[in-house]
Protein backbone atom coordinates (compact mmCIF):
# COMPACT_ATOMS: atom_id res chain seq x y z
CA UNK A 1 0.00 0.00 0.00
CA UNK A 2 1.25 2.91 -0.81
CA UNK A 3 0.80 6.93 0.19
CA UNK A 4 -1.60 7.25 -2.57
CA UNK A 5 -3.49 4.21 -2.01
CA UNK A 6 -4.20 5.56 1.85
CA UNK A 7 -5.73 8.71 0.95
CA UNK A 8 -8.08 7.41 -1.27
CA UNK A 9 -8.83 5.17 1.97
CA UNK A 10 -9.33 8.00 4.22
CA UNK A 11 -11.45 9.46 1.08
CA UNK A 12 -13.63 6.73 1.11
CA UNK A 13 -14.22 6.92 4.92
CA UNK A 14 -14.80 10.31 4.97
CA UNK A 15 -17.23 10.36 2.64
CA UNK A 16 -19.09 7.34 4.03
CA UNK A 17 -18.48 9.14 7.52
CA UNK A 18 -20.44 12.50 5.99
CA UNK A 19 -23.33 9.92 4.39
CA UNK A 20 -23.72 8.50 7.85
CA UNK A 21 -23.31 11.78 9.82
CA UNK A 22 -26.14 13.45 7.63
CA UNK A 23 -28.04 10.53 8.33
CA UNK A 24 -27.89 10.35 12.31
CA UNK A 25 -28.19 14.02 13.27
CA UNK A 26 -31.50 15.68 13.62
CA UNK A 27 -32.48 18.08 10.19
CA UNK A 28 -31.93 21.76 10.96
CA UNK A 29 -35.36 22.34 10.75
CA UNK A 30 -36.15 20.18 13.46
CA UNK A 31 -37.48 22.04 16.56
CA UNK A 32 -35.39 23.25 18.33
CA UNK A 33 -33.76 24.27 15.14
CA UNK A 34 -30.98 26.74 16.31
CA UNK A 35 -29.54 24.33 18.37
CA UNK A 36 -29.53 21.21 15.74
CA UNK A 37 -28.33 24.10 13.12
CA UNK A 38 -24.69 24.33 15.57
CA UNK A 39 -24.27 20.57 15.74
CA UNK A 40 -24.43 20.34 11.97
CA UNK A 41 -22.15 23.85 11.52
CA UNK A 42 -19.86 22.32 13.92
CA UNK A 43 -19.41 18.42 12.84
CA UNK A 44 -19.55 19.33 8.88
CA UNK A 45 -16.44 21.32 8.87
CA UNK A 46 -14.53 19.29 6.45
CA UNK A 47 -12.51 17.65 8.65
CA UNK A 48 -9.78 14.30 7.73
CA UNK A 49 -12.42 12.04 9.73
CA UNK A 50 -9.39 9.89 11.21
CA UNK A 51 -10.56 8.68 13.86
CA UNK A 52 -13.43 6.86 11.75
CA UNK A 53 -10.43 5.93 8.95
CA UNK A 54 -8.31 4.44 12.55
CA UNK A 55 -11.70 2.54 13.66
CA UNK A 56 -12.60 1.02 10.27
CA UNK A 57 -8.51 0.14 9.49
CA UNK A 58 -8.25 -1.73 12.61
CA UNK A 59 -11.76 -3.36 12.12
CA UNK A 60 -10.86 -4.66 8.89
CA UNK A 61 -7.67 -5.58 10.12
CA UNK A 62 -9.37 -7.74 12.61
CA UNK A 63 -11.52 -9.36 10.32
CA UNK A 64 -14.24 -6.83 9.58
CA UNK A 65 -15.46 -5.62 6.12
CA UNK A 66 -15.23 -2.29 4.84
CA UNK A 67 -18.24 -0.48 5.31
CA UNK A 68 -20.01 -2.26 7.78
CA UNK A 69 -22.83 0.17 8.76
CA UNK A 70 -21.98 -0.81 12.77
CA UNK A 71 -18.44 0.27 12.05
CA UNK A 72 -19.81 3.40 10.18
CA UNK A 73 -22.30 4.67 12.96
CA UNK A 74 -19.64 4.27 15.86
CA UNK A 75 -16.85 6.15 13.44
CA UNK A 76 -19.91 8.61 13.60
CA UNK A 77 -20.13 8.85 16.92
CA UNK A 78 -16.13 9.02 17.43
CA UNK A 79 -16.33 12.26 15.60
CA UNK A 80 -19.22 13.67 17.24
CA UNK A 81 -17.41 13.30 20.69
CA UNK A 82 -14.52 14.75 18.96
CA UNK A 83 -16.70 17.84 17.85
CA UNK A 84 -18.43 18.40 21.07
CA UNK A 85 -14.59 18.38 22.85
CA UNK A 86 -13.73 20.55 19.98
CA UNK A 87 -16.71 23.22 20.65
CA UNK A 88 -16.36 23.23 24.30
CA UNK A 89 -12.62 23.87 24.11
CA UNK A 90 -13.23 26.78 22.15
CA UNK A 91 -15.03 28.72 24.29
CA UNK A 92 -14.27 31.74 26.01
CA UNK A 93 -13.52 30.25 29.50
CA UNK A 94 -11.44 28.04 27.86
CA UNK A 95 -8.94 28.56 24.79
CA UNK A 96 -11.28 31.29 23.97
CA UNK A 97 -10.57 30.68 19.81
CA UNK A 98 -12.55 32.84 17.57
CA UNK A 99 -11.63 30.44 14.42
CA UNK A 100 -11.19 26.70 13.72
CA UNK A 101 -10.68 24.99 10.40
CA UNK A 102 -10.95 28.50 8.66
CA UNK A 103 -14.10 29.28 10.30
CA UNK A 104 -15.47 31.57 13.20
CA UNK A 105 -15.92 28.56 16.20
CA UNK A 106 -19.46 27.31 17.10
CA UNK A 107 -19.96 29.81 19.93
CA UNK A 108 -19.08 33.32 17.66
CA UNK A 109 -21.29 31.98 14.68
CA UNK A 110 -24.18 31.20 17.05
CA UNK A 111 -23.92 32.24 20.73
CA UNK A 112 -22.02 30.99 24.00
CA UNK A 113 -24.74 29.22 25.61
CA UNK A 114 -25.93 27.07 22.48
CA UNK A 115 -22.07 26.35 22.13
CA UNK A 116 -22.48 24.99 25.35
CA UNK A 117 -25.90 22.68 25.02
CA UNK A 118 -24.73 21.81 21.28
CA UNK A 119 -21.89 20.67 22.51
CA UNK A 120 -23.68 18.73 25.47
CA UNK A 121 -26.37 17.42 22.88
CA UNK A 122 -23.72 16.02 20.00
CA UNK A 123 -21.77 14.15 23.40
CA UNK A 124 -25.00 12.58 24.31
CA UNK A 125 -26.28 11.59 20.73
CA UNK A 126 -23.08 9.84 20.33
CA UNK A 127 -24.06 7.96 22.98
CA UNK A 128 -27.00 6.87 21.63
CA UNK A 129 -25.88 6.08 18.69
CA UNK A 130 -23.20 3.58 20.38
CA UNK A 131 -26.48 2.82 22.03
CA UNK A 132 -28.50 1.50 19.43
CA UNK A 133 -25.42 -1.01 18.39
CA UNK A 134 -26.60 -2.93 21.22
CA UNK A 135 -23.08 -3.37 22.18
CA UNK A 136 -22.19 -2.46 25.73
CA UNK A 137 -18.69 -2.74 25.66
CA UNK A 138 -18.04 0.70 23.48
CA UNK A 139 -20.06 2.50 25.56
CA UNK A 140 -17.88 1.29 29.06
CA UNK A 141 -14.69 2.09 26.10
CA UNK A 142 -15.82 5.52 24.99
CA UNK A 143 -16.73 6.04 28.49
CA UNK A 144 -13.29 5.51 30.02
CA UNK A 145 -11.59 7.14 27.46
CA UNK A 146 -13.04 10.57 27.62
CA UNK A 147 -13.63 10.91 31.00
CA UNK A 148 -10.95 12.59 34.25
CA UNK A 149 -9.04 9.62 33.24
CA UNK A 150 -8.80 10.08 29.65
CA UNK A 151 -9.84 13.48 27.45
CA UNK A 152 -11.41 15.62 30.30
CA UNK A 153 -8.56 15.19 32.97
CA UNK A 154 -5.58 16.70 29.91
CA UNK A 155 -7.81 19.16 29.24
CA UNK A 156 -7.92 19.88 32.59
CA UNK A 157 -4.31 19.79 33.25
CA UNK A 158 -3.64 21.32 29.80
CA UNK A 159 -6.08 24.52 31.06
CA UNK A 160 -4.42 24.85 34.78
CA UNK A 161 -0.80 24.28 33.05
CA UNK A 162 -1.66 27.44 30.73
CA UNK A 163 1.42 30.31 31.38
CA UNK A 164 3.18 28.14 33.95
CA UNK A 165 6.75 26.19 33.47
CA UNK A 166 5.52 22.39 33.00
CA UNK A 167 7.91 19.34 32.69
CA UNK A 168 7.97 16.72 30.00
CA UNK A 169 6.08 14.42 32.15
CA UNK A 170 2.96 16.75 32.52
CA UNK A 171 3.25 17.58 28.80
CA UNK A 172 2.90 13.96 28.33
CA UNK A 173 0.50 13.44 31.06
CA UNK A 174 -1.98 16.09 28.76
CA UNK A 175 -1.22 14.86 25.28
CA UNK A 176 -1.63 11.09 26.18
CA UNK A 177 -4.97 12.31 28.00
CA UNK A 178 -6.68 14.61 25.82
CA UNK A 179 -5.92 13.57 22.33
CA UNK A 180 -4.28 10.03 22.35
CA UNK A 181 -6.81 8.46 24.89
CA UNK A 182 -9.49 9.22 22.26
CA UNK A 183 -7.26 7.35 19.11
CA UNK A 184 -6.77 4.63 21.30
CA UNK A 185 -10.12 4.22 21.67
CA UNK A 186 -10.70 4.33 17.88
CA UNK A 187 -8.18 1.72 17.27
CA UNK A 188 -10.00 -0.50 19.93
CA UNK A 189 -13.70 0.07 19.26
CA UNK A 190 -12.89 -1.46 15.94
CA UNK A 191 -11.22 -4.88 16.91
CA UNK A 192 -13.86 -4.56 19.53
CA UNK A 193 -16.70 -4.59 16.55
CA UNK A 194 -14.92 -7.02 14.97
CA UNK A 195 -14.65 -9.35 18.09
CA UNK A 196 -10.56 -9.22 18.01
CA UNK A 197 -9.13 -11.37 20.95
CA UNK A 198 -8.03 -10.15 23.93
CA UNK A 199 -4.54 -10.42 22.91
CA UNK A 200 -4.84 -8.66 19.24
CA UNK A 201 -6.84 -5.66 21.54
CA UNK A 202 -4.37 -5.30 23.79
CA UNK A 203 -1.13 -4.74 20.94
CA UNK A 204 -3.99 -2.47 18.71
CA UNK A 205 -4.43 -0.19 22.53
CA UNK A 206 -0.89 -0.23 22.48
CA UNK A 207 -0.42 1.41 18.85
CA UNK A 208 -3.10 3.22 19.19
CA UNK A 209 -1.48 5.12 22.52
CA UNK A 210 1.38 5.32 20.34
CA UNK A 211 0.19 7.27 17.40
CA UNK A 212 -2.39 9.27 19.73
CA UNK A 213 0.67 10.78 21.43
CA UNK A 214 2.53 11.14 17.93
CA UNK A 215 0.00 12.94 16.24
CA UNK A 216 -0.30 15.17 19.28
CA UNK A 217 3.65 15.83 19.30
CA UNK A 218 3.42 16.37 15.33
CA UNK A 219 0.57 18.94 16.11
CA UNK A 220 2.64 21.15 18.51
CA UNK A 221 5.39 21.32 15.95
CA UNK A 222 2.70 22.66 13.59
CA UNK A 223 1.65 25.19 15.13
CA UNK A 224 4.73 26.41 15.62
CA UNK A 225 6.72 25.69 11.91
CA UNK A 226 2.98 26.84 9.75
CA UNK A 227 1.18 29.58 8.39
CA UNK A 228 -1.99 30.27 9.98
CA UNK A 229 -3.42 29.99 6.29
CA UNK A 230 -2.38 26.34 6.07
CA UNK A 231 -3.64 25.65 9.74
CA UNK A 232 -7.15 27.71 9.20
CA UNK A 233 -6.33 28.44 13.00
CA UNK A 234 -3.74 30.77 14.60
CA UNK A 235 -0.36 29.53 13.99
CA UNK A 236 1.98 29.27 16.95
CA UNK A 237 -0.95 30.54 19.41
CA UNK A 238 0.17 27.66 21.37
CA UNK A 239 3.42 29.44 22.16
CA UNK A 240 1.95 32.69 22.65
CA UNK A 241 -0.84 31.88 25.27
CA UNK A 242 1.95 29.94 27.16
CA UNK A 243 0.40 26.18 26.21
CA UNK A 244 2.20 23.45 27.20
CA UNK A 245 3.76 21.90 24.28
CA UNK A 246 6.49 19.47 23.00
CA UNK A 247 8.97 21.86 20.82
CA UNK A 248 8.50 24.16 24.34
CA UNK A 249 9.82 21.82 26.91
CA UNK A 250 12.17 19.76 24.78
CA UNK A 251 12.67 21.46 21.85
CA UNK A 252 11.97 20.91 18.28
CA UNK A 253 14.59 18.56 17.35
CA UNK A 254 13.72 16.48 19.77
CA UNK A 255 10.05 16.92 19.16
CA UNK A 256 10.87 15.55 16.01
CA UNK A 257 13.25 12.58 16.83
CA UNK A 258 10.36 11.30 19.39
CA UNK A 259 7.52 11.67 16.79
CA UNK A 260 9.36 9.13 15.25
CA UNK A 261 10.31 6.93 17.42
CA UNK A 262 6.29 6.79 18.59
CA UNK A 263 5.72 5.74 14.97
CA UNK A 264 8.46 3.22 14.79
CA UNK A 265 7.23 1.93 18.46
CA UNK A 266 4.01 1.85 16.78
CA UNK A 267 4.84 -0.63 13.77
CA UNK A 268 5.95 -3.47 16.44
CA UNK A 269 2.77 -3.90 17.70
CA UNK A 270 0.86 -4.23 14.77
CA UNK A 271 3.93 -6.74 13.42
CA UNK A 272 0.98 -9.78 14.64
CA UNK A 273 -1.20 -8.57 11.85
CA UNK A 274 1.29 -9.24 9.16
CA UNK A 275 -0.27 -7.76 5.39
CA UNK A 276 -3.27 -7.48 7.17
CA UNK A 277 -1.64 -4.15 9.39
CA UNK A 278 -0.86 -2.19 6.32
CA UNK A 279 -2.94 -0.26 6.60
CA UNK A 280 -2.32 0.68 10.23
CA UNK A 281 1.24 0.65 9.42
CA UNK A 282 0.27 3.42 6.58
CA UNK A 283 -1.98 5.41 8.76
CA UNK A 284 0.81 5.50 11.27
CA UNK A 285 3.47 6.87 8.36
CA UNK A 286 0.92 9.56 7.51
CA UNK A 287 0.84 11.06 10.65
CA UNK A 288 4.38 11.53 10.71
CA UNK A 289 4.68 12.81 7.17
CA UNK A 290 2.62 15.37 8.18
CA UNK A 291 6.06 17.03 9.28
CA UNK A 292 8.37 15.70 6.85
CA UNK B 1 -48.78 4.19 53.38
CA UNK B 2 -48.72 7.52 54.77
CA UNK B 3 -47.13 11.06 53.89
CA UNK B 4 -44.63 10.55 57.00
CA UNK B 5 -43.92 6.48 55.93
CA UNK B 6 -43.00 8.24 52.73
CA UNK B 7 -40.43 10.70 53.87
CA UNK B 8 -38.66 7.74 55.36
CA UNK B 9 -38.61 6.29 52.22
CA UNK B 10 -36.84 9.11 50.81
CA UNK B 11 -34.63 9.74 53.42
CA UNK B 12 -33.56 5.94 53.43
CA UNK B 13 -32.78 6.09 49.10
CA UNK B 14 -31.04 9.41 50.20
CA UNK B 15 -28.83 8.03 52.08
CA UNK B 16 -28.28 4.51 50.06
CA UNK B 17 -27.61 6.97 47.17
CA UNK B 18 -25.18 8.75 49.01
CA UNK B 19 -23.17 6.32 49.78
CA UNK B 20 -23.28 4.37 46.10
CA UNK B 21 -22.16 8.01 45.19
CA UNK B 22 -19.59 8.07 47.46
CA UNK B 23 -18.17 4.51 45.90
CA UNK B 24 -18.47 5.53 42.43
CA UNK B 25 -16.87 9.02 42.29
CA UNK B 26 -13.36 9.63 41.87
CA UNK B 27 -11.69 11.36 45.15
CA UNK B 28 -11.24 14.96 45.53
CA UNK B 29 -7.14 13.66 45.51
CA UNK B 30 -7.06 11.82 42.54
CA UNK B 31 -5.64 13.66 39.79
CA UNK B 32 -6.40 16.17 38.23
CA UNK B 33 -8.02 16.54 41.62
CA UNK B 34 -9.59 19.91 40.94
CA UNK B 35 -12.37 18.29 38.80
CA UNK B 36 -12.66 15.99 40.96
CA UNK B 37 -13.30 18.26 43.69
CA UNK B 38 -16.11 20.43 41.57
CA UNK B 39 -17.81 17.38 40.78
CA UNK B 40 -18.09 16.42 44.46
CA UNK B 41 -18.56 19.41 45.46
CA UNK B 42 -22.24 20.17 43.02
CA UNK B 43 -23.43 16.35 43.78
CA UNK B 44 -23.00 16.53 47.49
CA UNK B 45 -25.31 19.44 47.78
CA UNK B 46 -28.25 18.28 49.87
CA UNK B 47 -30.46 17.23 47.30
CA UNK B 48 -33.74 15.14 48.20
CA UNK B 49 -32.60 13.08 45.65
CA UNK B 50 -35.91 12.48 44.38
CA UNK B 51 -34.91 11.22 40.54
CA UNK B 52 -33.19 7.93 42.46
CA UNK B 53 -36.47 7.44 44.98
CA UNK B 54 -38.50 7.40 41.69
CA UNK B 55 -36.39 4.49 39.97
CA UNK B 56 -36.68 2.62 43.29
CA UNK B 57 -39.52 2.60 43.49
CA UNK B 58 -40.85 2.41 40.47
CA UNK B 59 -38.42 -0.82 40.51
CA UNK B 60 -39.98 -1.82 43.76
CA UNK B 61 -43.55 -1.55 42.30
CA UNK B 62 -42.85 -4.23 39.02
CA UNK B 63 -41.05 -6.63 41.54
CA UNK B 64 -37.93 -5.64 42.20
CA UNK B 65 -36.18 -5.56 46.01
CA UNK B 66 -35.56 -2.09 47.48
CA UNK B 67 -31.30 -1.89 47.94
CA UNK B 68 -30.65 -3.98 44.78
CA UNK B 69 -27.30 -2.37 43.73
CA UNK B 70 -27.77 -2.10 39.53
CA UNK B 71 -30.89 0.24 40.67
CA UNK B 72 -28.76 2.58 43.31
CA UNK B 73 -26.38 2.54 41.03
CA UNK B 74 -29.18 4.08 38.30
CA UNK B 75 -30.48 6.00 40.82
CA UNK B 76 -26.65 8.00 41.44
CA UNK B 77 -26.56 7.97 37.33
CA UNK B 78 -29.74 10.00 37.29
CA UNK B 79 -28.25 12.42 39.72
CA UNK B 80 -24.80 12.95 38.05
CA UNK B 81 -27.31 13.41 35.22
CA UNK B 82 -29.31 15.86 36.91
CA UNK B 83 -26.31 17.92 38.38
CA UNK B 84 -24.42 17.86 35.56
CA UNK B 85 -27.43 20.14 33.09
CA UNK B 86 -27.52 22.04 37.03
CA UNK B 87 -23.70 23.13 36.12
CA UNK B 88 -24.40 24.16 32.51
CA UNK B 89 -27.36 25.59 33.59
CA UNK B 90 -25.97 28.72 36.50
CA UNK B 91 -23.31 29.29 34.05
CA UNK B 92 -23.31 33.07 33.04
CA UNK B 93 -23.67 32.25 29.60
CA UNK B 94 -26.75 30.72 30.50
CA UNK B 95 -28.84 31.56 33.69
CA UNK B 96 -26.18 32.99 35.08
CA UNK B 97 -26.66 32.11 38.40
CA UNK B 98 -24.28 32.81 41.87
CA UNK B 99 -26.15 30.51 44.42
CA UNK B 100 -27.90 27.20 44.21
CA UNK B 101 -29.14 25.34 47.18
CA UNK B 102 -27.76 28.11 49.62
CA UNK B 103 -24.26 27.50 48.21
CA UNK B 104 -21.98 29.29 45.75
CA UNK B 105 -22.59 27.94 42.15
CA UNK B 106 -19.92 25.59 40.77
CA UNK B 107 -18.64 28.37 38.34
CA UNK B 108 -18.54 30.67 41.43
CA UNK B 109 -17.03 28.21 44.16
CA UNK B 110 -14.14 26.90 41.25
CA UNK B 111 -14.19 28.96 38.03
CA UNK B 112 -16.28 28.76 34.42
CA UNK B 113 -13.84 26.43 32.48
CA UNK B 114 -14.02 24.07 35.22
CA UNK B 115 -17.27 24.40 35.55
CA UNK B 116 -17.89 23.17 31.74
CA UNK B 117 -15.09 20.66 32.07
CA UNK B 118 -16.78 19.20 35.62
CA UNK B 119 -20.39 18.98 33.84
CA UNK B 120 -19.02 17.38 31.05
CA UNK B 121 -17.33 14.70 33.35
CA UNK B 122 -20.19 14.09 35.50
CA UNK B 123 -22.43 13.24 32.05
CA UNK B 124 -19.58 11.00 31.08
CA UNK B 125 -18.89 9.27 33.98
CA UNK B 126 -22.61 8.76 34.90
CA UNK B 127 -23.08 6.77 31.10
CA UNK B 128 -19.99 4.80 32.36
CA UNK B 129 -21.86 3.73 35.48
CA UNK B 130 -24.99 2.55 33.55
CA UNK B 131 -22.52 1.28 30.91
CA UNK B 132 -21.36 -1.17 33.59
CA UNK B 133 -24.51 -2.16 34.64
CA UNK B 134 -24.59 -4.28 31.42
CA UNK B 135 -28.49 -3.50 30.10
CA UNK B 136 -28.07 -1.36 26.90
CA UNK B 137 -31.76 -0.25 26.90
CA UNK B 138 -30.87 2.02 30.06
CA UNK B 139 -28.22 3.93 27.46
CA UNK B 140 -30.50 4.35 24.78
CA UNK B 141 -33.54 5.05 27.39
CA UNK B 142 -31.53 8.27 29.05
CA UNK B 143 -29.86 9.38 25.98
CA UNK B 144 -33.19 10.07 24.43
CA UNK B 145 -34.15 11.78 27.57
CA UNK B 146 -31.36 14.23 27.80
CA UNK B 147 -30.98 14.72 24.04
CA UNK B 148 -32.34 17.69 21.81
CA UNK B 149 -35.88 15.94 22.29
CA UNK B 150 -35.49 16.14 25.54
CA UNK B 151 -33.81 17.81 28.50
CA UNK B 152 -31.46 19.41 26.38
CA UNK B 153 -33.94 20.72 23.47
CA UNK B 154 -36.37 22.43 26.68
CA UNK B 155 -33.38 24.12 27.78
CA UNK B 156 -32.55 25.86 24.20
CA UNK B 157 -36.34 26.69 23.82
CA UNK B 158 -36.20 27.76 27.91
CA UNK B 159 -33.39 30.20 26.96
CA UNK B 160 -34.91 31.23 23.56
CA UNK B 161 -37.97 32.38 25.12
CA UNK B 162 -36.78 34.61 27.81
CA UNK B 163 -37.99 38.00 27.94
CA UNK B 164 -40.14 36.96 24.84
CA UNK B 165 -43.62 36.39 25.25
CA UNK B 166 -44.38 33.07 25.13
CA UNK B 167 -47.54 30.70 25.24
CA UNK B 168 -49.05 28.26 26.93
CA UNK B 169 -47.71 25.48 24.60
CA UNK B 170 -44.08 26.43 24.90
CA UNK B 171 -43.95 26.99 28.54
CA UNK B 172 -45.86 23.35 27.94
CA UNK B 173 -43.09 22.28 25.53
CA UNK B 174 -40.29 23.88 28.31
CA UNK B 175 -41.08 22.23 30.79
CA UNK B 176 -42.28 18.70 29.36
CA UNK B 177 -38.52 18.29 28.06
CA UNK B 178 -36.12 20.62 30.69
CA UNK B 179 -37.80 18.72 33.63
CA UNK B 180 -40.49 16.19 32.57
CA UNK B 181 -38.18 14.00 30.56
CA UNK B 182 -35.56 12.82 33.13
CA UNK B 183 -38.54 12.00 35.75
CA UNK B 184 -40.03 10.08 33.17
CA UNK B 185 -36.70 8.55 32.05
CA UNK B 186 -36.32 7.31 35.79
CA UNK B 187 -39.53 5.90 36.53
CA UNK B 188 -38.99 4.15 33.70
CA UNK B 189 -35.70 2.77 34.43
CA UNK B 190 -36.49 1.19 37.05
CA UNK B 191 -39.46 -0.48 35.38
CA UNK B 192 -36.61 -1.51 32.44
CA UNK B 193 -34.34 -2.77 35.09
CA UNK B 194 -37.07 -5.21 36.99
CA UNK B 195 -38.20 -6.47 33.45
CA UNK B 196 -41.76 -5.14 33.70
CA UNK B 197 -43.45 -5.67 30.25
CA UNK B 198 -43.78 -3.29 27.72
CA UNK B 199 -47.67 -2.52 28.85
CA UNK B 200 -45.95 -1.10 32.39
CA UNK B 201 -43.39 0.30 31.41
CA UNK B 202 -46.00 2.60 29.14
CA UNK B 203 -48.26 3.16 31.89
CA UNK B 204 -45.30 4.02 34.09
CA UNK B 205 -44.03 6.32 31.40
CA UNK B 206 -47.72 8.18 31.21
CA UNK B 207 -47.00 8.40 34.78
CA UNK B 208 -43.99 9.52 35.16
CA UNK B 209 -45.03 12.47 32.23
CA UNK B 210 -47.25 13.58 34.32
CA UNK B 211 -45.39 13.63 37.73
CA UNK B 212 -42.83 15.37 36.27
CA UNK B 213 -45.23 18.06 34.97
CA UNK B 214 -46.67 18.92 37.83
CA UNK B 215 -43.30 19.09 39.45
CA UNK B 216 -41.95 21.88 37.23
CA UNK B 217 -45.33 23.19 37.43
CA UNK B 218 -45.39 23.57 41.37
CA UNK B 219 -41.33 24.52 41.11
CA UNK B 220 -42.72 27.59 38.62
CA UNK B 221 -45.60 28.61 42.00
CA UNK B 222 -43.06 28.15 44.75
CA UNK B 223 -40.39 30.22 42.85
CA UNK B 224 -43.31 33.16 43.09
CA UNK B 225 -44.51 31.90 46.76
CA UNK B 226 -41.82 31.38 48.69
CA UNK B 227 -38.86 33.87 50.46
CA UNK B 228 -35.53 33.44 49.14
CA UNK B 229 -34.31 31.56 52.21
CA UNK B 230 -36.90 28.77 51.84
CA UNK B 231 -35.50 28.44 47.79
CA UNK B 232 -32.28 28.42 48.60
CA UNK B 233 -31.91 30.29 45.76
CA UNK B 234 -33.30 33.61 44.89
CA UNK B 235 -37.44 33.82 44.56
CA UNK B 236 -39.02 35.56 41.96
CA UNK B 237 -35.91 35.38 39.78
CA UNK B 238 -38.00 33.39 37.18
CA UNK B 239 -40.33 36.80 36.66
CA UNK B 240 -37.36 39.17 37.17
CA UNK B 241 -35.80 37.50 34.10
CA UNK B 242 -38.63 36.90 32.15
CA UNK B 243 -38.42 33.19 32.16
CA UNK B 244 -41.16 31.41 30.75
CA UNK B 245 -43.72 29.90 33.77
CA UNK B 246 -46.97 28.51 34.93
CA UNK B 247 -48.15 31.12 36.79
CA UNK B 248 -46.96 34.16 33.66
CA UNK B 249 -48.66 32.35 31.32
CA UNK B 250 -51.96 31.09 32.80
CA UNK B 251 -51.99 32.58 36.62
CA UNK B 252 -51.50 31.44 39.90
CA UNK B 253 -55.04 29.96 40.47
CA UNK B 254 -54.99 28.03 37.10
CA UNK B 255 -51.24 26.41 37.74
CA UNK B 256 -52.76 25.30 41.24
CA UNK B 257 -55.28 23.36 39.51
CA UNK B 258 -53.37 22.20 36.28
CA UNK B 259 -50.71 20.51 39.21
CA UNK B 260 -53.71 19.00 40.62
CA UNK B 261 -55.12 17.95 37.82
CA UNK B 262 -51.54 16.10 36.74
CA UNK B 263 -51.39 14.50 39.56
CA UNK B 264 -54.90 13.26 39.43
CA UNK B 265 -54.11 12.02 36.37
CA UNK B 266 -50.81 10.08 36.72
CA UNK B 267 -52.50 8.46 39.65
CA UNK B 268 -55.08 7.24 37.14
CA UNK B 269 -52.28 5.78 34.94
CA UNK B 270 -50.90 3.66 38.01
CA UNK B 271 -54.14 1.70 39.11
CA UNK B 272 -53.03 -1.45 37.33
CA UNK B 273 -50.31 -1.70 39.92
CA UNK B 274 -53.81 -2.18 42.88
CA UNK B 275 -51.24 -1.75 46.13
CA UNK B 276 -47.87 -1.84 44.76
CA UNK B 277 -48.38 1.39 43.86
CA UNK B 278 -48.88 3.20 46.67
CA UNK B 279 -45.36 4.46 46.54
CA UNK B 280 -45.48 6.21 43.39
CA UNK B 281 -49.23 7.01 44.56
CA UNK B 282 -47.71 8.49 48.14
CA UNK B 283 -44.82 10.24 45.76
CA UNK B 284 -47.11 12.48 43.24
CA UNK B 285 -48.75 13.35 46.17
CA UNK B 286 -45.57 14.23 47.82
CA UNK B 287 -44.63 16.82 44.84
CA UNK B 288 -48.33 18.52 45.00
CA UNK B 289 -48.34 19.36 48.87
CA UNK B 290 -45.01 21.24 48.50
CA UNK B 291 -47.33 23.41 47.30
CA UNK B 292 -50.20 23.48 49.92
Amino acid sequence: MTMSDLKDYLRKVAAATETTLQEILPGETDYPGSIHQLMRYSIFAGGKRIRPSLLMASFEACGGTFGDQGALKAGAALEMFHTFSLIHDDLPCMDDDDFRRGRPTAHKAFNEALAVLGGDALCIAAFEVLGSLGNIALITEIASALGTNGMLGGQVVDIESEGKTVDRETVEYIHRSKTAALIRASVRMGAIIAGASTEAIEKLSNYGNYIGLAFQVVDDILDEESTTEQLGKDAGSDRERGKATFPAVCGMEESKRYARELTESAWKEIGFLGPKGDLLHQLAEFIITRIS
